[in-house]
């Protein structure tokens, strides 16, 4: 029987579609795997080939723009937006638009082209996760922006448009719709109850269990209960933290556990998906706040297309979360070994 | 330099990217041709491997489910949700959740396989909406349903599952989000001046003429300030009309034109894309009123993914919309002869 779903944060209304319901073997798609052939200009070697590096993580003695890194930080060589242009909000008309100020950078996880960042260890995901840190603080010092975005396009066709791993930072003058919507309607509930809802759907969802994908000592992995596409993961804080550079070293190194767990799992399940995550965390004017809760999404690229869900911001999900986590819990993967 | 735009009506931003500016022929992607090739449900002679029919448009004396029709609607095979349940809203902590009642139907455009929407006559489109606007008069009764969605996927990369020609219509119990938003934007903008912004929107869009694609005596075809998409396009019904079925017979005539010019021109430009539009109307409750404006989006499928649009709501597009509309603006289609 079909189940209409409302998402308690944003209040978007979800088809689940238990008539249509898919199992992981009913999605037809391509496995992801790694080519390899090819001029690839995020490999070692080829640091001239990006734009000057904005940070790395390297070697003392290395210079910059040479080998020697683990992480590395460039400047996305077709920016959607430019860090050197003025604001200059104007009207036209009934219109409002201003200049396309803001920052588009690379993150390059790893100078390995054959690794995924499900293959990568924890320590290295971590200093990924460092990267992403240093890289807001540094924009956080630029009144300009508004947010700050961290996404990651993994597989052609979830957009990634070069295969050696790395993730992506938009600094925004604005705050994007979606999380806007998030921050409104988490406003809400803590003026009413005041408490964080996502403190209360991660405790409801731990009583339950039924959506539960994995969990360590800092984190858990979850399916929402709304999701809007099939194997869609939240992997969410356990302890109240409104932004992302919040945590301490000790979480951080979990988040990086949890997140390779999840990956796995992915892998595992849905026989390696082209997959998109991304990280919403407070606007930085309020980045320290009781009612938000930062955390990851990740959404598995697994229907074909999005058809009709543009135009209407109205989803069909032919699986439910409760299956989906599921298989996701039940999945063969390595044990977390916590002394590596 | 890219610019950041604000929709007018729900206040999304959207970065219109002229570094990465692209023109029709950059956008690498299928032509959508019929191939017509295996068996297909919605072919006269066919009528029994559909659900039974709902309704249709046929000769005199010719049977339910049998050959003679020109438009027939049925219900979805697959569908998304069932209308035999009863609402039944349910909480689950601090969830809600609600039965899946809903409606799910496919409108067949035309009996002919071999034939895509832009091909049909003006009077066969024209009786394509006049299908559209029986049911919605018929589903308005059921008073478990708030909003009628009817949308159309063209194209496999758009998400159509069948390559016969045909459009949906879902009927839902809830206001689809995106719908929601439109509808506050436009009440707020007209508390505050009294007047329809869909209203105002046309009359800057005619006057200035840049984003114009297409006129006729009762529509206009533009493309929207801040589209989400390259060569997004609104149809947009020149008198203040809330609500799909208002048109007269006249102004649905002129929609079919429009509608038919606009897709040639698409085709042409494009080399038939791929594409999904949508009708937004009022909701069934408050169909009637001042403030929201009913209109048609057209969104071709032109870039190979979403990426981190869906995870944040923010869109980049490569195509700023005075490009687009210039392109379909001077596109060589056949003139639409009034006299047809």
């Amino acid at each position: 029987m079909p189940e209409l779903r409302k998402d308690p944060v944003t209040g978007r209304w979800v088809i689940i579609s238990t008539d249509r319901a898919k199992r992981p073997s009913d999605f037809v798609r391509d496995k992801v795997e790694i080519r390899g052939s090819g001029f690839c200009p995020f490999c070692t070697n080829n640091e001239s080939k990006t734009p000057p590096e904005i940070m790395a993580y390297r070697k003392d003695g290395t210079q910059r723009d040479t080998p020697g890194w683990w992480v590395r930080v460039v400047p996305n060589k077709f920016p959607a937006l430019r860090i050197e242009e003025s604001l200059n909000r104007q009207g036209e008309g009934l219109y409002d638009k201003m200049e396309g100020v803001g920052a588009h950078e690379v993150v390059i996880e790893t100078p390995d082209h054959n690794k995924t960042l499900a293959m990568l260890d924890p320590h290295a995901i971590e200093d990924v996760f460092w990267a992403f840190r240093d890289r807001i603080l540094d924009l956080k010092k630029d009144t300009r922006f508004k947010y700050i975005l961290i996404f990651k396009n993994h597989g052609e066709a979830a957009g990634a448009s070069l295969e050696h791993t790395h993730s992506q930072l938009i600094a925004l003058p604005v705050v994007p719709k979606q999380v806007h919507e998030e921050m409104s309607g988490a406003a809400e509930y803590f003026r009413y109850r005041e408490r964080c809802i996502y403190c209360d759907i991660i405790h409801q969802e731990m009583e339950s269990g039924i959506r539960m994908e994995a969990e360590n000592e800092a984190f858990v992995a979850i399916a929402p209960f709304a999701p809007r596409f099939p194997f869609e993961t939240w992997i969410v804080p356990r302890v109240h933290q409104s932004a992302y550079e919040q945590p301490s070293k000790q979480e951080y190194s979990q988040f990086a556990r949890i997140l390779k767990d999840v990956l796995m799992r992915l892998d595992q399940v849905l026989e390696k998906p082209a997959y998109n995550f991304v990280i919403h965390t407070s606007p930085l004017p309020e980045s320290e706040n009781e009612y938000y809760h930062w955390h990851m999404e990740i959404m598995p690229k697994l229907t074909k297309v999005a058809g009709f869900e543009w135009g209407t911001g109205f989803y069909i999900n032919p699986t439910p979360p409760e299956q989906s986590a599921r298989f996701l819990r039940e999945a063969a993967v390595p044990v977390d070994d916590q002394s590596i």
